[in-house]
């Protein structure tokens, strides 16, 4: 099923009034590109909109334009600034609809906790078309229409419907990643950088400055898809560090 | 200077392929959108993007189209990989020059750290036209362009950077918030809330789940501009946790 030559992306949109305020500080963004790594996917785009349905609207068919793959996180619980379902709805044209399953499984849930009332049955509302993300944390599940995931705000919620996708998704050679770091002053090593990454087609070198010890220090990420093409770069790279007189640790500091 | 009646939003382009791959895990936007409440701006949307410059040039004119103001943070260090004040030049129409200011004040940083070189001057360049915003924690300055903003993508140092704006930005009157919040299902209180909200127009209420010590909670958010509808919010709030059998603490849990 992999095609190594296409390169598979996702866009994510994430939908809250607590990430824009400051209140809540996003999670999802380094978990959901970590778990796409895996699967050969390359996060293309985040964005962060407010609990507005025209702005949902707007990203989410931005972010469906340019990839192969969209996600949501958030507004999909049981409380009146959930709106994420009606607002992919009217995005993709289709309905609202109560989802059997989804009810079942909420009436289930909720059994011994007081049973389904209004709020909680917003939870099995879905987009005609949608199969259900199974949740094991909590009884709601996330929604899937095709390339479209609609999954939980809470990290730990969000974690458990992408457990559940694992392997499901088609995707590309996953990019892999090698490190080497040092106490060393990326802007002393910036020209053997560049020179480095342009002889190595195939790889891109990023360098992400440090503090620590009271020292200034850096690591160099090298990217590929490729690991051939991956360890003639990070060779030449430690090379390159040597012949300036740095020492250096690769896996980074 | 402030105009109440106005609301005064910002745009943020996160820059960096660290946050795409999951790498790092942004600490800007929480740390940007809680200065901005301060200032009595609000952060309406937030948009990261790979160190790619058509992306970037996409981003940046996409928000500030539909803000009053634009940030960056990431990709104004001295690496090769380093090409948001390129975009941004792009994006504006304008040439990249070196700012005389911003060369001292590097040339001054480096004097007993081995001087400028070609990767540190690489962090004097600016669009032309460009103000420095001042930077204690390091020598690269950061960049404004009237009502644009470009900062380091660190945090620390763009918590200097922000640090050294506060105060000088046009803003209405900040959104303040007040949290109540106990070991309430927010699924069991989802039509109260709806109905509070409803009567409260100036009010927005926002309802946060947690799960703590085993039990499942939330905290709910009533944000407004005016001190007494929120406090009115605020009572009707309490009065209908009351109502439906609900312990609550006042500042949230």
């Amino acid at each position: 099923m992999n095609s190594p030559e296409k390169i598979w992306t996702a866009g994510l949109v994430i939908i809250g009034d607590e990430i824009l305020s400051g209140r809540t500080h996003d999670k999802n963004i380094a978990q959901v590109a970590s778990w796409l790594q895996v699967q050969g996917i390359r996060l293309a785009e985040v964005r962060v909109v407010a609990d507005d349905e025209d702005r949902i609207v707007a990203a989410f068919n931005a972010l469906r334009a340019d990839n192969d793959y969209v996600f949501t996180t958030g507004g999909i619980g049981p409380t009146h600034d959930d709106i994420t379902v009606d607002a992919i709805a009217k995005a993709l044209g289709v309905e609202v609809i109560v989802h059997p399953e989804a009810r079942a499984i909420l009436e289930k849930y909720y059994a011994d906790k007081g049973g389904v009332n209004e709020g909680r049955l917003r939870m099995a509302r879905v987009p005609q078309g949608a199969e259900l993300i199974r949740n094991r944390m909590s009884g709601a599940p996330g929604i899937r229409l095709g390339n479209i995931f609609l999954m939980a705000g809470v990290p730990h919620i969000t974690a458990g419907m992408l457990d559940s996708l694992t392997g499901e998704l088609e995707g590309g050679a996953p990019l892999i990643a090698e490190t080497v770091g040092g106490f060393i002053p990326e802007s002393e090593v910036a020209v053997m950088l560049r020179k480095v990454e342009q002889a190595h087609e195939q790889c891109q070198i990023g360098s992400y400055p440090f503090f620590k010890e009271g020292k200034v220090g850096s690591n160099f990420v090298v990217r590929s898809t490729d690991q051939a093409a991956l360890d003639a770069c990070m060779a030449d790279l430690c090379k390159g560090l040597e012949n300036e007189g740095f020492g250096y640790t690769v896996g980074g500091i």
